[in-house]
């Protein structure tokens, strides 16, 4: 599935606000008349987007013909959500557990002015950044690490290990206003690739050293990383799952 | 400047609704204390945005430094709307007739699925298009023609002229997903980018054929033109001033 979280509270459902997946809950029960569970690749925050999520769920309903249900999710939530595509997976499959790697995009504005066009899926910081700074930075991040200096700490589990594989951590230039970060890894824990971005971004901007990653990595302390970039730059552009479906 | 229209009712002022000329009339008037009055190059509809907008307007305010003025003006109307640079000019400018020409860009998805993350900047028209016969459709718009078929004739001016001369009028493919309708004229009347991107859609799908174009032309009657595409896609992306700014 496909969506604009601009105007959302994040996908986790959550009392009295929109959330993208009260939103799809909502309208799978509505079309298959039972209730269902969901569980999801990415759990992105308000206002981030998503080009690629993947969503599973189990279901008593035997007769239901899947790319059906994609387009009838889509017709009840377009044109915030959009369900591209459904399918029929093994019983042992999990949109979330059954994920190998996730891949996030995050576009930075940093032309002479705002583009109204995309004020909701990018970030304008006002200045040109050093491209090459930025990838000296992102580098480092690349690897095993544990990555408590660039997530929020999960409250009802603060021991939660918070080290991930992160497999590839790139800027490019999209044109002569945009840099786009792209990283994958095996999974990311909470705000973790807006602080990335926060803490390149103030590279780019030459406050801050490409060469201070390692430090910054060792202290697994939040408060040395820096800012937190906005949500609306970030979007989930892609999950992949082994063959087999096996957990990674 | 440049704005995204689509929580704005057009660029005209009408009472009790949010316009774009209201909110930067309103600014506007804010910084200098005095009332103005604007000329705008080219009237958007409600939805319609703009990437190179111009206004222009007189102030008897003796000191403002017009960079700072547009700087000002952003802060007060961003996200949305973002004046990009100002500058003072000769007293027989005026933005709206001094134009030579305008550029306007219409954005197509003809890709399997809408995309959430340019709903408001595009029209999904569900299947995929045929560009050749739409530039073949396309080419009987360029040069100098009645494009009554193709507006929407002011109540106020019933006799107005209808005759507008297109400089350029072509589709290009984009990506695999997007075609891009990019025209130019010394003016346009009311929906006639909208009309004739429908007419050119309708050209794609199969539906009419490029050749009827000379006849729709010369019937000179809104009706046989067939349906108006949505404002969403439409961006107004240039205005050309002569170098002395004289009239066209």
């Amino acid at each position: 599935m496909a969506y604009r979280g601009t105007d959302f509270h994040g996908f986790a459902e959550n009392e009295g606000v929109a959330t993208i997946g009260g939103t799809l809950r909502g309208a799978l029960e509505r079309i298959l008349r039972e209730e269902v569970e969901l569980v999801v690749a990415g759990r992105t925050d308000a206002g981030v987007h998503a080009a690629h999520q993947v969503v599973s769920f189990r279901t008593t309903s035997e007769r239901f013909d899947p790319q059906r249900l994609a387009t009838s999710l889509t017709r009840l939530c377009a044109p915030d959500i959009v369900v591209r595509s459904a399918q029929e997976v093994d019983d042992d499959f999990d949109a979330r557990f059954s994920a190998a790697a996730r891949s996030y995009e995050y576009t930075v504005n940093d032309g002479p002015h705002p583009d109204p066009l995309r004020a909701g899926t990018e970030w304008w910081v006002g200045e040109t950044l050093d491209l090459d700074a930025m990838n000296a930075a992102a580098s480092g991040f690349e690897g095993e690490h544990d990555f408590g200096s660039f997530c929020r700490r999960p409250k009802d589990r603060p021991d939660a290990s918070l080290t991930r594989r992160v497999s590839r951590a790139t800027w490019q230039r999209a044109d002569p206003a945009r840099v786009v970060f792209a990283i994958e890894a095996n999974a990311f824990c909470h705000q973790m690739v807006r602080s990335l971005t926060g803490f390149c971004v103030e590279v780019g901007r030459g406050r801050r050293q490409a060469d201070e990653v390692g430090e910054v990595l060792a202290a697994s302390d939040r408060g040395v990383a820096g800012p937190v970039a906005p949500p609306s730059g970030l979007v989930l552009v892609d999950v992949t799952y082994t063959a087999r479906g096996d957990s990674a």
